[in-house]
């Protein structure tokens, strides 16, 4: 049975991440660990660790990438909860078998060699659910 | 410097605990750890761990509660995230201190003598940020 281990990270979708960084690190105090562009989804990104977690900031680059859609439409907060567990796969077939709808049929793999997929918040009760296979040190 | 430690939890509101389960217990698999009334907010809530966190699922048990009203405006999804911090007092000076608004001005205690405190969502970026300080064992 495939488990789920800890809250990977919460993203938040922000119109910009230089103000959004005066709440998150300048008065909350979390460290900001790495930002970084990701002009594929014509965002940029801020990681900042708590615990076993990270928070994300996540801002559109471009006015018509899918997150400056998003934030049109909805404004600014929590966009999704990624959660790590320990065989993607297996829990992809799970869900599929309790009628749950997968974002992607099989899980696609980042730079850092993680897999992932992202449940249907229409099958997750209005929350857009990111599941992550981080790969054994 | 009062330091950010974890997340607490995320804090997600449905229409029904039970059909919620149907997705985070039987096809997720977390563990549903347990389940309470609250009368005085109107809420039924089930608490599920994950890793140093938990997701816990809120649901109004009247018509007229601010849950009950929230879900009407926003619909179901994530409603919260909860940040655990050493000392709620000094976080609560630092953050007044750079101009971010607190919906309550001292902290709140529950029943297991938990401080807390809430961000105004316009202060936070879209989000609203639960504070915890949880006695120490």
């Amino acid at each position: 049975m495939p488990r789920l281990s800890r809250i990977n990270h919460v993203a938040i979708v922000v119109d910009d991440v230089d103000s959004a960084l005066s709440l998150w690190r300048d008065a909350l105090g979390l460290p900001l660990q790495k930002r970084e562009r990701n002009d594929g989804e014509a965002v940029e990104i801020a990681f900042m660790p708590i615990g076993e977690s990270e928070i994300e900031l996540i801002a559109p680059t471009t006015a018509d990438s899918g997150v400056a859609k998003y934030l049109a439409k909805r404004g600014m907060g929590m966009h999704h909860v990624c959660l790590e567990v320990d065989d993607i796969g297996a829990m992809m077939e799970q869900l599929r078998s309790k009628g749950i709808e997968l974002i992607n049929d099989v899980p696609k793999i980042n730079e850092h060699g993680t897999k992932y997929c992202f449940i249907h918040p229409k099958s997750a009760f209005g929350v857009m659910i990111e599941l992550y296979e981080v790969p054994r040190p």
